[in-house]
């Protein structure tokens, strides 16, 4: 089969790689229809996450169809379409039975594209499957249900739901980011009083009107000064850094009211300066977190009812084996308009026919 | 009457001072019996503080009588004992409303000893006295309660509760000062797993074992090892900061597994590095407070019933008037082995009778 393979920083190719088998009985292979690139592919492929090792097919997303299970697979067969979810969990481990998935110490967590082959392939292991892949409900589109693979759970528990947004509440989005629009959309389903996204890029704010929010910043001219005027004063009561840098990380403590609540979503590689001269007495809770994905199986509820505006992300569109060309357009979001592309769906012809 | 005095950076006196009269009709005036010294109130003698003007009177923490009150004050009267709470409450803004006192909007907050005379003299005027004072239960004694005016319900709201402390978790304590001795003790009312204090002083770590410490690290000796074998591994599942310095901070968030909390008790002066390089995946919860003093008339009741261990901490006692000494052995702490001092209480003799 083909497969997007790391080779090191700045090398990387869709290339032949083997034909991933069943390796433990409760792995599954799943045919890949429908995947996506994520942020955090980008700084692998700078080297920023030093235990991918050169030869790992990326990827931690998709949409596909089961093609074989191991024997100790209970709850999805052959024929099924599912979510092939970011986060795989072993479900025995102390971490798994309270459903703190991220952190499995039982073999899961974020493996896939990480530490074993990942999802841009045209076939795919999925270890522990029963609790690491969803079954789409009815015939739902590829491309509705392939964000919900990381990016809309990432937002909606990380930020959403760490952030303790309540109804009434001012919520800052800073950075617009896929995951910043993701949060904007969840933080919409809260009756929020406000949303206030900031970014630097006018084309994303746009976005960001579009999903929900109120008041736009650019992230050059003193958000702090808009939000402040916004809410009394006082700050907003939660804070979402959808960035993953330093600078983004303070805007967001320094526009948080006493009492409010910072949830960090950004990937981030580099120390940030927590400023606890001013902050000991604030009041603040501060969060950070990989995405447990527990909130995964209502999402996928909620998305096919159409109550989550999920491929409305989507601004390109690829076939499987334009993967180059996609990672191109992702990479310059800035100059291409790329939100999120997608790879495969209605556009994929299944041309290679895996060996049995 | 007498107080002690700021007088800016270094300079300070015990001397004569105006008597204290009511100004607003909430105001009540409070004949101080038992106060103490906050390792607050070192920090503005070194100029710490800046919001703190030469010429203010000291201390936010007292046990007294009321001796008069303004025409607006319903729940207390002459005669009553009370606690005299370090946070003072309007009880009309919205931050009154959430119970989130230290952050009073309309007036309050921690304003005695900081931006109005405070209560290390003869007579303090205490601004909003219906929600800032607390009537004693009973004939309790002054050391017992005046530690619940700052101390213990810091500790317990700020550290065990921010931290969300459960049965069976492990706790590790940095810094067995005052605050974190205040802290253990608090943990240990809610079943924890183990604690495990953290000082340099093994003086403090004696007394931590004392307030229920099961096991005791040198900070200088790789205490993230002692935890780590005493936790599989995994880490602390809160970690609460009592000491209000970086390396103390940092040494929290090294200490504390994923998914854990990390409770800031400490009063900082310089900021931290976060470390979200590392900790953004990690599902931290970290949280800063001023105490908003909510829990204070359950521990009072606690107090009097004989189930928190206030007076335990207090290492020496001194009369009103030797105020200047109390500061020395205080701030000579690592030397003078005092962890709270108080002065008044039984052995203070009322010489100066307020001018009507």
């Amino acid at each position: 089969m083909k497969g997007f393979v790391f080779h090191g920083p700045g090398k990387s190719a869709w290339e032949e790689v083997p034909d991933p088998g069943i390796k433990e009985p409760t792995d599954a292979i799943v045919r890949v229809e429908t995947t996506t690139i994520c942020g955090t592919d980008l700084h692998i492929l700078k080297g920023d996450v030093p235990e991918v090792r050169p030869g790992t097919v990326l990827g931690h997303e998709a949409v596909g169809e089961i093609v074989e299970i191991g024997g100790d697979v209970h709850t999805v067969q052959p024929g099924d379409r599912v979510l092939v979810s970011c986060i795989t969990a072993c479900g025995r481990c102390g971490y798994c039975w309270e459903r703190t998935y991220s952190q499995c110490r039982g073999g899961g967590g974020w493996i896939l594209g990480r530490v074993i082959d990942g999802t841009q392939a045209e076939f795919v292991r999925v270890p522990f499957a029963d609790l690491s892949v969803h079954t789409l409900p009815g015939a739902m589109d590829g491309r509705d249900a392939v964000l919900l693979a990381d990016i809309f759970p990432t937002a909606y528990e990380v930020g959403v739901l760490n952030g303790h947004v309540r109804p009434g509440d001012s919520v800052a989005v800073v950075g617009a980011g896929p995951i910043g629009l993701a949060a904007i959309a969840m933080t919409g389903l809260f009756a929020p009083g406000r949303i206030v996204a900031v970014d630097l890029a006018a084309s994303r704010l746009d976005a960001a009107k579009q999903l929900g929010a109120d008041a736009l910043a650019d992230a050059r001219e003193a958000p702090e000064q808009l939000i402040a005027d916004l809410t009394d004063g006082l700050g907003a009561d939660v804070a979402v850094e959808a960035v993953g840098a330093p600078e983004s990380f303070e805007l967001c403590t320094r526009v948080v009211r006493p009492g409010g609540h910072v949830a960090n979503v950004g990937v981030h590689g580099r120390p940030v300066t927590l400023h606890l001269e001013e902050l000991w007495s604030r009041n603040l809770t501060i969060t950070t977190g990989l995405v447990d994905t527990y909130s995964t199986p209502t999402l996928l509820r909620m998305a096919a009812a159409g109550r989550i505006p999920t491929s409305s992300l989507i601004t390109h569109t690829f076939t499987l084996d334009q993967m180059e060309e996609a990672y191109d357009v992702f990479g310059r979001g800035a100059d291409t308009g790329a939100l999120k592309v997608v790879l495969g769906g209605e556009q994929h012809e299944v041309v290679a026919v895996r060996a049995a």
